[in-house]
């Protein structure tokens, strides 16, 4: 596993088992150019003076108002017909988090998370009663068909009318069992997510998601869930995860990079090594973004492909869509 | 920190910080009769041969069937006046999980955490769309005068009348700062909760709330979230928490436990200690019952009192609702 460092800002667009044209041109290059204009966003907010929570919650709206990733604008359908997103953010510099799930109708789920995690003495919020507090908030709000994608509707339909009876089963429904899935259109590629280190060497994570294609209704995963698919901590790392959301659950992925560093006195690049073999070891699926305090930056992930990209501290960029 | 020896099952029916005489003797006898019905309710499911799982739900669901506890029948209102549930159950061996948030109307709501569990491919499932698969899975209901009980709408209506500018803020409505609390009625005691361990020295943690009293709509706390308030692995131990679930959440509190004694290579009660202290290190204030593959079982707490069980290989028994 590479380790990047001098790193400011790293970044997931989700995981999947795409190959090289398996996707239109458009869409990569279009979802090329959300990744490059997220680390962009977080790049104005370092060189203004800015903080890691502003840097990663920038770095997560433009992903999500992206229609090319599976996120806000551009989520995925449920088995209902609806979209209902999940957000995360977290604070390592103490332990603060904001979180949201089962929302609708929202245009930046990670902005109504970070209002939470600063108005709100609670962590998770989740359905009416979070989009109560976003009214409340003045959060922006967006219509159905500022969301609505037809690439993703057509996606439901596939699911709906090939495979009806493994509907509510997550080898039918998973972005990464690709196997099991109608060849076309393919499978969807999760949730998006920034790791960001401030000049005060803190650090923030942060992840939002529109969760798997077909979902049922009221079904959350990891992104929202502190230490699942979220967390940071400054005496160890911060943490984005991308992938099917129930293995990452189970084996509380983000915070298991943390304690093995933390605790199991592990350098990152190890520490995530033997997070993702646990992540193995049940048989998930998925990859991760970790940053250290130190600028240390890991981008593994156990499928065929990740987007990703990451901004070191010269304002170069990289970014990455295949292998 | 006592370490207790040969125990089959921990339970807890909350922490919190009233003394003794500041519930009636009526609600306490009530509390201590539900904690000895539900230990042994478990003994009868290992003498039968049951696994730990069955003996957690079990003893879960004796104590959400008893008024005295916020969990299930009992369960504190919301700011709205209604009252939402959660509950997450844990298998050891595999780490496989169920839970369910902010569900209103399941009678058992630690049973649809099983249910999903076994039935689902999904860990999480919340609000209207897990008591759709409830209803899909026949789980009993019950109508709202069931979970109603006089004792919690007084105290809904005090904390309404007499402190309405505070609250949605986690001091004014935590069951964990009297001060800052209407003198009168006292603060509810919060989730319950077990701990198990089978003849085949398999673990699994249980764990059902009612969530704050007064709390705002769609808050969910440390109970359902795998990691946070209950976490169960062979390898190390089972968690249930109890206490101000926020900080639970940040702490990633049962699993941290779980992983101070598997990569921090401590005992069962130095891995609790220091997760408490984790805890304390950023305010938070509760509790925990944990009990590890070789029987070994604590029950510390952090507050005034926790009201705590648990049983023995032989068939004794222990409960306690003081310090």
């Amino acid at each position: 596993m590479i380790t990047h460092t001098n790193i400011l800002l790293a970044i997931h667009g989700g995981a999947g088992t795409l190959f090289k044209g398996a996707r239109s041109p458009e869409r990569e290059a279009g979802a090329q150019a959300g990744l490059e204009a997220a680390l962009e966003a977080g790049w104005q907010i370092y060189q203004a003076g800015g903080g890691c929570l502003d840097m990663a919650e920038a770095a997560v709206r433009v992903l999500e108002d992206c229609e090319y990733f599976n996120a806000g604008r551009g989520s995925v359908f449920t088995q209902a017909g609806t979209q209902e997103m999940d957000a995360a953010i977290m604070n390592g510099a103490d332990l603060n988090a904001g979180a949201v799930a089962g929302i609708q109708g929202i245009k930046n789920p990670i902005s109504l998370a970070r209002k939470v995690l600063t108005h709100s003495p609670h962590v998770l919020l989740i359905g009416a009663g979070a989009e109560a507090f976003a009214a409340e908030h003045h959060l922006p709000t967006a219509p159905p068909d500022y969301f609505f994608t037809e690439h993703r509707w057509l996606q439901l339909q596939t699911l709906r009318e090939s495979n009806t009876t493994a509907l509510d089963h997550a080898i039918g429904v998973s972005p990464l069992k690709p196997n099991t899935y109608p060849p076309n259109p393919p499978p969807s590629f999760g949730t998006v997510g920034a790791v960001a280190r401030d000049a005060d060497k803190n650090l923030a994570a942060a992840t939002s998601t529109g969760g798997m294609t077909n979902k049922r209704l009221g079904r959350v995963g990891d992104s929202p869930l502190i230490g699942a698919g979220t967390y940071a901590d400054n005496r160890s790392c911060a943490v984005s995860g991308t992938g099917h959301g129930e293995y990452f659950m189970r084996s509380v992925l983000a915070h298991e990079v943390a304690v093995q560093m933390r605790l199991g006195g592990k350098s990152l690049a190890e520490a995530a090594q033997a997070a993702l073999a646990e992540l193995e070891r049940l048989g998930g699926e998925g990859g991760l973004i970790a940053l250290d305090a130190q600028g240390n930056c890991v981008l593994p992930f156990n499928t065929g492909r990740m987007y990703r990209g990451y901004l070191c501290l010269d304002g170069t960029r990289f970014t990455q869509i295949y292998t």
